[in-house]
């Protein structure tokens, strides 16, 4: 991971604007800027970058696992036993020594788009002139270098194998939680014979049934299968951070007629986006060209978001495939092209693919058969 | 869940603040105001408290699960695809047309600890004053009714059913990731007998071997255990939003004599915390004296963590067992108590139980043996 390469084109960014140091307060963001993630919720952990270093503030259980992972200059550690209440006790302690050296009127990169309102308070009454840079960490996280595409496919490669393993325990009987959890099972088994010593992670949703899937997102419940469900099954895998997803529609026995036609639906219209995207088309003509699949055949109304997102350390990215997006695609992007109807009555139609765009092309990093003939079960 | 009860509650405080309308942006904090929570990440729900009616802003494709377990007095919804283009396309088209309605210099209440400094900006430009409403949210959660206590005692079961499967499986070669799994297994095909259409979650983390153990927390991978290792395993289950941690300290093959002498002073440590917590005690004396059991034994200068943390919708809540906090614990509070050690060379050792407050005393609602003879596999 080219860490220093990063930093290098933030830099840039930060002398064209005139930053002189920027507060990196995002995970995602941290993780790619300084090659650290910790399990932190209520203990912050801050990133700053200036122009001659990097420095990272943590809570104490983090120090060891900071001073092994963490590509920084300096490391900052506040403390919670009363052994050390003389020292730093709250990031805070350290941001305001850190920060006075600056004068008056600086300008401070923030992502205030991220950032929370205190913090922004905080730092304003220090007297910084605060700056967005959220949107530049946005665009160049948007490209994947080699060694993220990578990643990308490990996890895309983890997923397929996950999804097909659930597939396989598809019945009348078993619930959401129990169907998601034989394909994490499998997956957990080849990622630890496959890649020793390697962080891997997973999240599906399962929505089974007309009455649930329905609904684009929820979480997995312990409904069980019955006898001619539709049912959305959502998977996303990551491996060292970076996620794949991989979304199958199917059935639990017979469709109708009316339930195939739909699924066929969707199957061409994530084809027609999948055709459409590579360099040089907008973000927004991918989805239209999806959404025209579905509204020719009368069911524009039934469309309730867009056709993808980008992915990599997070679980959805910008910049999104939406109608109102004129962003033109590049070579290194990465998106979901997942375009959906929900039809009351008759249920959810969704399929997900993970695509990586080339300089030509794209190509996508999940395989799983996206026809009817292959998802009745 | 009386919703209803504690909007109650929140609108008395916001009359004695003088404020008219607030905003709730923290998902838990809108589930616990609203009953309603969605699997949101890039798209923002917002819920809005007036004296007089509940507002909820949500994504189309929110907008029939919204209508299905929202409580609230009315529903908006913004677009995502073309034909919508007139309509309401974004969180602020709505926001900004309900809030021109209240006068320049109106108080509105927020939640600055968390609200992201984009969404304050654009609110401050509107004219309002902004006043923290955070803290009461967080005070009011802090204590849990019987409603929430039900659902925390199914959690903190099911954790015991999966944490006792995971155990089970522990030996050489079984990776932290495979090892995690064989309870979240059981755990699910439990749930779904004993409690059909509910929302069950988990998650785990194993830190394996002297090396990983000496970090509190890391996100399992794929090492395998050795003979010898000592482990950390820390899990939450979640059923109904209401989350029990359940974390035991172990050994693969057998420990040297020192380190059976560390898990047993945690041991110590814990069980003097558990003995201690009571309403009535403050927060700094519940952490001080499991510290000093550590301090007491030399082995002070290894803790790196507070003894606990509140627990209820979110994985850690306010407020926090810590050697600053003079806060006079309640009845209906649950908190972790784990205090832990994390010595170079020897590894990290850390049970976690989750207890609840009662009127006069406590009790824990994960129950797995904490003695060392139950621990050596």
């Amino acid at each position: 991971m080219s860490i220093k390469k990063r930093l290098e084109t933030f830099r840039n960014y930060m002398s064209e604007k005139e930053i002189e140091l920027s507060l990196i307060w995002e995970p995602d963001n941290q993780y790619y800027l300084s090659g650290f993630r910790a399990i932190s919720y209520s203990r912050p952990i801050v990133t700053l970058i200036s122009h001659d270093q990097t420095e990272l503030i943590v809570p104490g259980l983090e120090e060891v696992h900071a001073a092994e992972k963490a590509n920084v200059d300096k490391l900052y550690v506040y403390f919670e036993q009363i052994d050390m209440r003389h020292r730093e006790v709250s990031y805070l302690d350290h941001l305001s020594k850190l920060l006075k050296t600056y004068p008056f009127g600086t300008k401070l990169g923030v992502e205030v788009e991220v950032l929370p309102s205190s913090v922004y308070l905080f730092l304003k009454q220090l007297g910084f002139e605060l700056v967005d840079i959220g949107q530049k960490v946005v665009n160049m996280r948007a490209i994947k270098d080699e060694y993220e595409i990578e990643r990308l496919k490990v996890a895309g490669k983890l997923s397929d194998y996950a999804l097909d393993e659930s597939l396989r325990h598809a019945r009348v009987g078993i619930s959401e939680l129990e169907f998601d959890s034989c394909g994490d099972r499998l997956l957990l088994g080849i990622a630890s014979k496959d890649y020793p010593e390697e962080i891997v992670g997973y999240e599906d949703w399962t929505c089974s049934g007309v009455k649930r899937s329905e609904k684009p997102h929820l979480y997995s419940s312990t409904r069980k299968f019955e006898d001619g469900d539709v049912v959305i099954h959502s998977r996303q895998v990551w491996f060292n951070g970076y996620r794949a997803e991989n979304e199958r529609t199917f059935f639990v026995g017979q469709p109708s007629e009316k339930q195939k036609d739909l699924l066929k639906l969707a199957v061409e219209a994530q084809q027609v986006g999948m055709d459409m995207i590579r360099p040089g088309i907008t973000a927004k003509e991918v989805d239209l060209a999806s959404y025209e699949v579905f509204n020719k055949a009368g069911y524009g109304e039934y469309v309730n978001h867009r056709v993808g997102h980008g992915l990599g350390l997070s679980e959805h990215e910008e910049p999104y495939l939406r109608f109102d997006n004129e962003l033109v695609l590049q070579e290194g992007m990465v998106y979901t092209i997942e375009p959906g109807i929900y039809v009351p009555g008759l249920g959810g139609y969704r399929h997900s693919d993970t695509v990586i765009l080339t300089k030509s092309g794209s190509y996508s990093i999940t395989h799983y058969p996206r026809g009817i003939d292959s998802l009745i079960f």
